[in-house]
């Protein structure tokens, strides 16, 4: 009935489709297997993509041809980059996306991919043979055979629903949770924990006063997370900001002693950086108002996404405190808001493949893993996806690095630290974020993909251009003087200082307050160059040309460290041996078996003495 | 948390939306309790609606206000008319749909109806006060109160799922099955019943070999539901046509000891007129091969619908079985088919209206009551949603007869002669289908609903023109004389007998070989008249034309017969008294309690003689 798979994809969210997709675009034969096929890809929190740092690890999926970049851009509400006031490092595309068009986009792009076959059951156990897996079995009783398996259950092993004092098993609410895997996988020496997460209520739009609150519409010229051509929606919507208050906090407070949360009877712990609305309120007591994103859930629904407000008390509490806030006096809830648990597996239990430790080819991604965000879930699905087309096949395996992409800062810091609450991503995790930036995405990611086979000729050469004539603006702009009177009126109109004599276009450039665009309107050689070239590529040269020093600084730090980073060590290197290291050093080194100097050297407990035993010895 | 409710629908299927649209066009404020506000009017069974008997009834939906033509012409894949051969009182309207278009312009045009709001939960009983339903509670336990409640339940109640050997619990696969009801409802005294139904396997149309299939295309012109300008899709899909043959029935049969319904496992009986494959091959033993429509789920989605393949065998039989139907020999499967038992309540135990006897303003619709069917459901939906806003707002009841809607006679059947399996409309079941035409149901039905406030004057006025206009062409035909010579020319080129004599164009037109379009071409005069009017209006007065004295005559038989319907009969009438009835009719007329002394006469067990007895009696 059916054939033996390359690789079984269990689970159809964010993980599981760009496993999915990226291990058939590689040439494997991908079987999906998910609890409905009329839920693939369902956004189950907020209905957006991207943010900070979630946004550069949007564009580095793109990069490396992954599909949630196009998706997110093909079903855009609305674009905005956010932190265009820092520096290049902080910005951050993020999009709204209408709910229903990106479930519908991502099965179709699937269907689309020659390789990936589909199953709807779900998957009950294993089969494991010699530690080794070998395929699956599913609730109807079918016994499907596989080379590799990726695991991408999201929430439903054994998920339980709560809503103040109410609690029911499911995956999502309304959905079936799963059943079984965690129970023989803990069986075969597999360590679960619990974590828990929330989403907000569901409102009513048409039950809305708009008109108190503050109007948040995208960028007049929206950007875009893919860096191929995907044709973007002509039109936007609006969202809306407004506030909580002491009132709202007060009548949330009275649902306390019904919390989920508070009672103790959510074991899991939850998302410190994207907490319930009664969490906030109280751990930052002091604060007199939290902000409410309003955000539509499609181009033509009424329903309302009430961002910010997650929550799982009873829901009578949660419609109370809802009306107090400017705008819902009259609002009608939907759906209330809940807290899901379910099982995760410490990450550490795998190798920086996503390849579990105990058992070969099985590959985790996603919340499973410990973290949180359908980004975070995106791009360890596509990395698990194509290391088990490489495993399977006797190809290299793939491991992202921590200086070249978030991804890479992403899974080194679960393998090689662990999670014990949600892991989300951040520009502050990753030491190398000035060069880790959403602009040069394809630069960094690009031909690592088009190694692989991921992304084409074509897509390759197009980066390579965006490169070199990128390098061509800033070498002409070094290269072409400035005639300093011309470039004080313009100067003073930006209302900065005057030159006080001619300057290269370079240092005109650096100045913070003086843009690529301002420079070419009153230099013709200038306009006559960046007229051949599209916008990206003369937004790349901007950021070359005024962040040219930081950028070689950081470069120089991560060539220093990258001898670390180079220092490969054996992973079944027999710490046992090893009598100078310190007992907790030897415990956690064999626990993680980092794959390189540098990996070791970021296990907490592993001290800098430590590292300089291994280096001695893994060096024989 | 809720305001009272005038109606509360529980479930979000074809009955349930109907309803909530009724009621809340009349001016109820609604509210719409489903389990999933993600699969309202999600199609459970075949993207198909309509068909020979239920295109009508779609029709007479769409006359009254409904939405469910409306909702399919927007999602129309192909359309076709179905029996055009043979008289119009056969003609049928049928769509295939795209299963995710209809679902979601079901639910946004259910948002764009003011009064309907949305909860997303599980009804598990009703509060119940005087037997008076006035309110239900859920699953997270609230309570919700209301004037009148529709229960719209499909499958959900206590569904179990059967898989060959394999069963679980689910009121469609991959969700919950809803709890309670039927619990509480048995409790107070309503009897309950076990039925079953199935849907085949859907498929991978990547897998398929098209070219050895049938093609089957919509209507090269294709005609519509909704007697509204719905904008219709440009374009349409093809459907193709296969066979099953004696390999697939030898393969089938060896999954006989292990199907549900053939080891006894299934108590509930299914669908007598919509078998599964395994019941075809065995009641139709001597049946060589049946057909297998192979009908695409959307406009671009590669999941195919294997129409005529239901099945609960093994998924390994249904495998081997499909892959040996010409052109699935490389199928995929996408999930299996599968058989569902769920909870009905004998329908008997409801009125005309659709109430309850044993419990006011508890209204059931759809399969609940033991049908099958989307359009079955739907009618039913649309006429509780109407009987709850009448009843909870002291308006007359709307009753639908026989003789002037397949509507009436679903529900007379249903509430007079009850069904032991699942019931479906053909137009046998209607004693006056000559009058009962896909072409005409505007004309029914409208001032009824105008009546309603169901449709706009403007409505009213575009019907009442369509009779005008087509009495005039009928009236001008009468007059119209016609040149024998050259009538002559064109009815030989339609290879029928010449006229040896002048004739009136009426009698030219009663040829079933004559068009009324062959005939404008040479009378000029018809010609100018006819070009005043619309494409539908020219078709009523043809078909006027060519049946009328059917038609007259089925009036007749109408008018006749309508002095028993006419008859009421008091719902509280003591037949008790009445010895000389026999004791089964009177044990039936306690039951079912007719409104009518036609009602009483279709009542099995109760004779002409019973009826004679209760003639004499009811009129004192």
């Amino acid at each position: 009935m059916f054939k033996e798979y390359d690789v079984i994809v269990v689970g159809g969210g964010h993980a599981g489709c760009e496993a999915a997709a990226a291990a058939a675009n590689l040439g494997s034969s991908v079987l999906l297997i998910t609890m409905n096929m009329e839920t693939i890809a369902q956004m189950s929190c907020n209905p957006a993509m991207g943010g900070v740092a979630k946004g550069q690890i949007v564009r580095e999926i793109d990069a490396m041809g992954g599909y949630s970049g196009i998706i997110s851009d093909k079903t855009t509400l609305q674009f905005r980059m956010l932190n265009l006031s820092k520096g290049p490092a902080m910005w951050s595309p993020r999009t709204q996306n209408d709910r229903k068009r990106f479930a519908e986009e991502w099965r179709l792009a699937l269907e689309r991919t020659p390789n990936v076959d589909f199953w709807q059951d779900m998957v009950n156990s294993l089969v494991i043979k010699n530690n080794t897996v070998i395929g699956v079995r599913t609730s109807i009783g079918v016994e499907i055979k596989a080379k590799s398996v990726v695991l991408t259950n999201g929430t439903f092993l054994n998920g339980l629903i709560h809503i103040g004092e109410k609690k029911f098993g499911g995956g999502r609410t309304g959905e079936k949770a799963a059943t079984g895997l965690t129970e023989q996988l803990t069986a075969i020496g597999f360590e679960a924990g619990r974590m828990k997460t929330g989403t907000p209520p569901r409102v009513d739009g048409r039950s809305l006063n708009y008109s108190v609150m503050e109007e948040q519409w995208g960028d007049e010229n929206p950007g875009r997370f893919s860096y191929t051509n995907v044709e973007l929606p002509k039109a936007q919507r609006c969202c809306w900001i407004t506030y909580t208050n002491a009132n709202v906090h007060e009548t949330l407070k009275e649902g306390f002693e019904k919390s989920p949360m508070f009672t103790g009877r959510i074991k899991g712990l939850g998302p410190r950086y994207c907490p319930s609305i009664e969490d906030k309120i109280n751990r930052f007591a002091e604060r007199e108002r939290h902000q409410i994103f309003v955000e539509p859930e499609g181009w033509n629904t009424c329903e309302i996404y009430v961002n910010g407000f997650s929550t799982s008390l009873p829901e009578d509490v949660q419609y109370r405190a809802l009306t107090q806030i400017p705008g819902f006096e009259n609002a009608r809830m939907f759906r209330p808001g809940y807290a899901i648990e379910y099982d995760y597996f410490p990450p550490t239990q795998l190798s920086l493949t996503l390849e579990t430790k105990l058992i070969s080819n099985l590959f985790f991604a996603g919340q499973i893993n410990g973290t949180t965000g359908y980004e975070e879930a995106a791009s360890q699905g596509f990395i698990a996806g194509i290391n088990a087309h490489q495993k399977v096949n006797d190809q290299h395996e793939l491991i992202m690095k921590r200086s070249e992409s978030y991804i890479g800062v992403l899974i080194d810091d679960l393998v090689t630290k662990g999670t014990e609450e949600p892991y989300r991503m951040f520009t502050s995790r990753a030491e190398h974020r000035l060069l880790l930036r959403q602009d040069n995405a394809d630069i960094r990611l690009s031909p690592i993909a088009h190694k692989l086979g991921l992304i084409s000729d074509e897509r390759l050469e197009i980066v390579n251009e965006k490169i070199q004539n990128s390098d061509a603006i800033v070498a002409f702009s070094k290269k072409q003087g400035i005639d300093m009177g011309s470039a004080n009126t313009m100067l003073e109109e930006l209302g900065t200082s005057p030159l006080s004599q001619n300057v290269k276009l370079f240092n005109l450039l650096s100045r913070p307050q003086v843009g690529i665009n301002d420079v070419r309107q009153m230099s013709p050689a200038l306009e006559e160059l960046l007229s051949q070239f599209d916008k990206e590529t003369i937004e790349q040269a901007e950021i070359k040309i005024k962040y040219e020093s930081y950028f070689e600084k950081e470069q120089e730090i991560v060539s220093k460290m990258q001898k670390m980073e180079d220092r490969d060590i054996n992973p079944d290197f027999d710490y046992t041996q090893l009598v100078s290291l310190s007992k907790e050093a030897r415990e956690k080194l064999l626990k993680i078996k980092p794959r390189t100097l540098g990996q070791a050297s970021r296990i907490s407990g592993v001290s800098p003495s430590d590292i300089s035993v291994l280096m001695v010895h893994i060096s024989k």
